[in-house]
């Protein structure tokens, strides 16, 4: 047979994406000495999507929300993990993201690839109810890994609690009660001394 | 506050799960010498469903597909990967994999767990719609991988046409399209010479 063009297309597009697995983040695994990489730890946010969906504050759809995050962070494969503290660089939509976005989703069918860099597009922005529950997830599973390794980056980059506090509140946009809950993790690191004021 | 019973599960839950980062596969990354893990695979599997589902034969729920891809391999943090072609354990829903099944989805509310647990059993017996393309998907993607690496696991173990064509084969059951697909790679794999008679 011949192969259909829009499977050549999606084929070339999930041959190119295997590359996210050798980006690396600061953050480390859970109680651990190793960096996650970018599939891990998108695959480790659909997973908290689906399993807290129910703290979500506004009605979602789920799947929209998946998809958002197991694809949140595929321009990195051109445009490299920028760390959230870096004061030199802007983490937000750069002009880098948005060519990686084009160039990469544009790998796919022009239907498909119109969907996925609106998903993206839509995350960045965080504006809509999945976005806001999407991008509580980003921000939620660091804060679980760093307090697992008393302190984890906070310590490592000397990042200190006006600076995390003040990234960690994106995810009271998604959840009051995951927010409460992180304000409550945020406040032991103080008292344990893992979180510098 | 006091936290929500359920979310103690819920993180528990999520903090155990982040063991599949370390359970390596035989198989290797694309064009690489790399071996993938659990995680960077499931997460593979969910885009790959997502991308692909227009081939699926049946009518799908998508969501439940990915969530059957993101969390089969999970029992293997307590089973151990078992390799496809291993002529001596079979790979099917052994005890030790329904005790992993119960302990780790059990660390969730008790209808997450239920839910959890339903899905992992529905995703092994490979009958309904959505198990047939979930389990589509773990065949394809190690032949796109293996054809990336002149043959990767089949050469590295002597894995021949019979055995690969005849565990590729569960491809069709969701997709007559990927499987047309499929056998093509595999009737290239031979004229190649990476994968032999």
């Amino acid at each position: 047979m011949m192969t259909p063009e829009n499977l050549v297309k999606q084929i070339a597009f999930i041959k190119e994406i295997d590359k996210i697995k050798y980006i690396q983040r600061r953050t480390k695994l859970f109680n651990s000495d190793r960096n996650e990489n970018d599939a891990e730890h998108s695959w480790h946010l659909a997973l908290m999507a689906i399993v807290l969906s129910e703290y979500s504050d506004a009605e979602i759809d789920l799947l929209k929300v998946v998809k958002m995050v197991l694809i949140h962070d595929i321009v990195e494969i051109d445009a490299g993990d920028t760390f959230i503290y870096d004061t030199q660089k802007n983490h937000d939509n750069t002009t880098e993201e948005t060519n990686a976005a084009e160039r990469i989703f544009g790998l796919l069918p022009e239907k498909q690839a119109a969907e996925f860099i609106a998903l993206w597009t839509e995350f960045e922005e965080g504006v809509s109810a999945e976005a806001k529950f999407a991008k509580a997830m980003d921000r939620f599973e660091p804060l679980l890994q760093n307090t697992s390794n008393n302190g984890g980056t906070w310590e490592e980059f000397d990042v200190r609690y006006q600076a995390v506090y003040g990234k960690k509140k994106v995810i009271g946009k998604g959840s009051a009660t995951l927010w409460e809950y992180a304000q409550q993790l945020i406040e032991e690191s103080v008292e344990k001394g893992i979180l510098k004021k």
